[in-house]
C-alpha cells in the first residue's frame, strides 16, 4: 500500500508541475484574450486522444497502475454481482429480453445471457444500482460501469486477452476522466450526469482499442459516442440514473461497432465549434486531454467506497466500526454515541427515524448503530429489517450528532458512552476509501463476498475473485463473466 | 388543396391570437422580470403533454389533420425505401446484425428483418439520408423519421389498427415539434440536431400510447426519452447525421418499453431545474408546449421536398420545370439559361463544375440544366453519372446566375435565351413544397415511384402507396411494412 501511496504522491507532483505549466499557458491565453487561444488549444485534441489510445502498449502501463485497475475490476464486478437481483434490473430485462439477440454474453449474477450491447447495458445498470461503484474522486465519475460493462461484454464475444483486457480498461477509464477533467465542474454543474456523458467515450475507446481500429476509424468511433451523451442529473433518486451508466456502455459500444466497419461521422467531435466540449459544457480545458498523456494515468487516482451510503457519513461509519473492533463493543453496553459531524452530515443524513432501508442510508445514528451492531455497513446492513431491528434502533435512538465547525468533510470526532462509565473516543481525520486511505484489497474482496453472497455460491464468488486478481495473465477475460453467471 | 390551405390559415389565425396572449404572457413576465415567472409556466408542462397525448381520441383529430398525416407517411416510406440501399445503410446493418434480436420487422427496401428496436434504427436512419424528408419549417424538424420508424416497428410486433397507427402518428409529432417550437431556435443554434434531440420525445409518446401506458408510465417515457438526446449538428455531412433519427426512433421506443414495466424516471424531465429544456436551451418559452393543445396539431405545418437538394435551389428547379413543360423544351434549343436568385443560392449552391452526384447538389447550374433535361430533380437526377452527362454538363455551361437584392428565398427569376432568338422568362413566387404550395399528392406518389424504382417492383411499390393513402382504414398497420419489404 506504501508502495502505492507514494506512486500517488509522485503522480501528483507531477500533475502539480504540469498543473503549474498549464495555468502559465492560461496566463497567455488570458492575456491573448481570445476565444481563438482556446479554438488553438483545442486543435486535434480528438485526433490526438485517439492516437494515443492506439498507440499505447500494455508494457507501458506501470505495474501499479494495472494494480489499481485490478482493484477497479473487482469491485465494479462486486457492485454487478449485488445489483443483479435487483428490481431496476428484473425490469430492464423482461422489457428488453423479447427483442435481444443472441445469448453471446453474461448477465452478471444472473442465469439469462444476451447479446453483447444488452448484456452491457444491464451490466452497466446492474453495477450503479446502489451507488456502490468505484468513484474518480475529482470528476465525480464513476468510471468502470461503462467501460468494463461494454469490453467484458465484448471480450465474451471475441476472445480478448486479460493483458489487451486490462490494458483497454485502463485506456477507457483514462479517455472518459480526461475528458471529464477538461469540463468538470461547468459541465456536471450546467446539469449533466457526467458518468454517462463522459462514459460514452470511455466505452467508445476502449472497445475500439480491442477491435483493432485505425486512427481515422477510432475519430469516428469517438464522434459517435460524441452525439450520444447520456444522462440528466434530474433523473436522480430514480431507476433512470443507474441507466446511465449501462446506457453509455452501449452506446459506445455501438459507435465503436459501427466505426469499425467505417460509419463516418465528425473528425472533431470534441473541439469542433459545434461539438461535444463546447455545446455540452460552459467551459473547458483542452490541455487536460493531453497534458502528460502516457505519463499519468487517471485510474490510478480511483476509489472504492467501503459502505453502502452516500460518503458524507462514511466517517462516522468507519470511527463507529473502529471503535467497536479495538473495544470488542456490544450494543448492550453503550449509555450513548456522539458525534461532532462537519455541517452536511446533518444537511444530507440527518433522518432521525428512518423506516426502510434506503431511508437508512440517510440516518447517522442509524448508520453508527448498525455500525456498532455488525461491524460494517454494506448494503445489508440498509435492508429494511435491519433499519427495524429493535436492538439497532434502541441504540440508534442513543445516538446524537452536533455541527462542529472544525470537523471536515471526510473527518468526525466520535465519543461513546459506556454503562460502566468509561468514555471512548475516536477521530476520523482520513476516512477509508479516501484516496489518502484507500480500501484495501482484502476489503474489495469482502465487499465482492458481501455483495455476491445469495446470488453466487461462495466457491463461485472466489473463484471470480481470483480471476479478477489475476486478470492480466488469462487467456480470455470472458472467462470473469462467465464465472460471475448464476 | 384549397381546403388545406384554407384550413392552415385558419390554423396561422388562431396560432396568430394565441401568439399574441403569449406575447402579453411574456410581456408580464419580463416585467415581474423573474426565473420564478418561467418556472411558473413550466410547472407540470411534462404531464400536461402526457395528459393530452393519453386522453387524445382518434375522433378529435380532424379529417385534414389525418390527411396530413397521410401525405406525411407516403412521403418518409418514399425516403426509407430510397435510402435503403444507401451504404450508410449497409454499413449499419451489417455491423449490428450479429447483435440483433428475432426477426420481427421489415427493414423497409430491404430483404432482412430484425427486432423492433434494430428495425427502428435502420429506417429511422434510411429515411434522412437522402434529407429529402419532411421538414416541420418552423424548427427545420424532420418530423416522421423517429416517429413513423419506431410506431411501424412496434406494428409489426403488436399488431396495431391504422386508425390508431395514424393517430399515434399524429400525437408523436405533436409531442416533437411542440417541445421544439419551445426551443427553437436556442437549442438549435447551441449545436444540438433538433431531430434527434427532439424526435425522442416524439418516438417515446406515440409508442406509450399504442402501447397504453398510464399517466405516470407516459411521464416516466417522456423522462427516458429526456435523458437520451441524440445529435449535434457537428455531424452533419457525415453517415452520423442519419443515425441521428434513427437512434431516436430506437431511444423513444426503448423509453416507452422500460416505463411500460414501471422503469421510474423523473416526474418534471422537462421543466426541472436540471431537466430538458434547461440544461439543453438557453432559453425556452414553455407556453408553447400546451397553447391550443388540441385545437392546432403541428403536423399540418409539415412540408415534403419536391427535389433531393437542399431547398435554396428549389426556386430554380422548380421555375426551369415549368418552362421545360411550357414550351417543351429540349437543351439543344436552348443559347443560354440566366438565373436571378436570392444571395443564399450562391453562397451554398454556386459549383461552377460538379463532378459527383453530391456535388451536383450544391450547383445550381447543374440543378437548372439536370431540370430541363429530365424534368425532375429527384434522387436519381443526382447521380454520379448524370452529373457527367456531356448534354447535361453543356447546358450547365450556359447557364449564369446573379444575386439580386429584390429575390427572396423562396422565389427566383428566370430567363431561357433560345437559339431562335425567344426570350422566355418565369418568375417563381412561392416555391412548391413550401406550406403555400405544397407538394400535391401525386408528386408525393410520383417521388415514392422514383426513389422506389429498382428497390420495390412497381406492383409493391403501388400497393405500399395505396397502404399509406388507405393507412387509417387497416386493420393492422403493419402491413405497410410488410409490403415495402424487398
Amino acid at each position: 500500500m506504501l508502495d502505492r501511496r507514494n506512486f500517488i504522491r509522485g503522480m501528483a507532483l507531477a500533475g502539480a508541475a504540469a498543473d503549474a505549466k498549464a495555468d502559465d499557458a492560461k496566463a497567455d491565453q488570458r492575456k491573448s484574450g481570445s476565444a481563438a487561444a482556446e479554438a488553438a488549444a483545442g486543435k486535434d485534441v480528438t485526433r490526438k486522444l485517439a492516437s494515443f489510445v492506439l498507440a499505447s502498449k500494455p508494457e507501458d502501463v506501470p505495474h501499479l497502475v494495472n494494480k489499481e485497475a485490478a482493484r477497479t475490476l473487482l469491485n465494479w464486478a462486486a457492485c454487478a454481482v449485488g445489483g443483479s437481483r435487483h428490481e431496476t434490473v428484473d425490469i430492464a430485462v423482461s422489457a428488453l429480453a423479447p427483442f435481444a439477440g443472441p445469448a453471446q454474453a453474461t448477465l452478471l449474477g444472473r442465469k439469462e445471457r444476451m447479446d453483447i450491447l444488452n448484456a452491457a447495458l444491464i451490466n452497466g445498470i446492474a453495477s450503479h444500482i446502489f451507488d456502490y461503484d468505484d468513484t474518480h474522486l475529482r470528476t465525480v465519475i464513476h468510471p468502470a460501469g461503462p467501460v468494463a460493462s461494454a469490453i467484458l461484454a465484448l471480450s465474451e464475444y471475441r476472445p480478448v486477452s486479460g493483458r489487451d483486457f486490462m490494458h483497454a480498461l485502463v485506456l477507457g477509464v483514462e479517455a472518459e476522466c480526461r475528458i471529464g477533467n477538461a469540463v468538470y465542474p461547468a459541465h456536471y454543474d450546467a446539469g449533466w450526469h457526467i458518468t454517462g456523458t463522459c462514459g460514452v467515450f470511455g466505452s467508445a475507446a476502449s472497445v475500439g482499442k480491442l477491435l483493432g481500429l485505425n486512427q481515422q476509424q477510432m475519430v469516428w468511433a469517438l464522434g459517435l459516442a460524441a452525439t450520444q451523451p447520456v444522462g440528466l442529473k434530474e433523473m436522480f433518486g430514480t431507476m433512470t440514473k443507474s441507466f446511465h451508466p449501462g446506457r453509455a456502455a452501449q452506446n459506445g459500444l455501438t459507435a465503436a461497432l459501427l466505426a469499425a466497419r467505417n460509419f463516418t461521422s465528425s473528425n472533431q467531435p470534441l473541439e469542433a465549434k459545434a461539438g461535444w466540449m463546447n455545446v455540452l459544457s460552459t467551459s473547458r480545458d483542452y490541455t487536460e486531454l493531453t497534458k502528460m498523456l502516457g505519463q499519468t494515468y487517471e485510474i490510478s487516482l480511483n476509489t472504492y467506497k467501503p459502505f453502502a451510503c452516500g460518503v458524507v457519513i462514511h466517517p462516522a461509519i468507519d470511527g463507529c466500526i473502529q471503535l467497536r473492533n479495538q473495544y470488542k463493543l456490544t450494543a448492550d453496553q453503550i449509555e450513548r454515541i456522539d458525534l461532532r459531524v462537519h455541517p452536511l452530515v446533518l444537511e444530507l443524513t440527518g433522518k432521525k427515524t428512518p423506516q426502510t432501508g434506503l431511508e437508512g442510508k440517510f440516518s447517522v445514528y442509524y448508520a453508527a448503530a448498525v455500525a456498532i451492531v455488525k461491524g460494517a455497513a454494506g448494503e445489508r446492513e440498509f435492508s429494511d429489517t435491519l433499519v427495524r431491528d429493535p436492538q439497532i434502533v434502541a441504540l440508534r435512538d442513543r445516538a446524537t450528532a452536533t455541527v462542529d465547525p472544525t470537523v471536515g468533510e471526510a473527518q468526525v470526532k466520535i465519543a461513546i458512552t459506556l454503562k460502566d462509565g468509561r468514555r471512548l473516543e475516536k477521530s476520523i481525520d482520513k476516512v477509508i476509501g479516501s484516496l489518502e486511505n484507500p480500501l484495501t484489497d482484502a476489503a474489495i474482496e469482502a465487499k465482492f463476498l458481501d455483495l455476491s453472497s445469495g446470488i453466487l455460491p461462495a466457491a463461485q464468488a472466489r473463484k471470480t475473485i481470483d480471476l479478477c486478481w489475476n486478470a492480466e495473465k488469462l487467456a480470455n477475460a470472458g472467462d470473469i463473466a462467465r464465472a460471475a453467471a448464476a
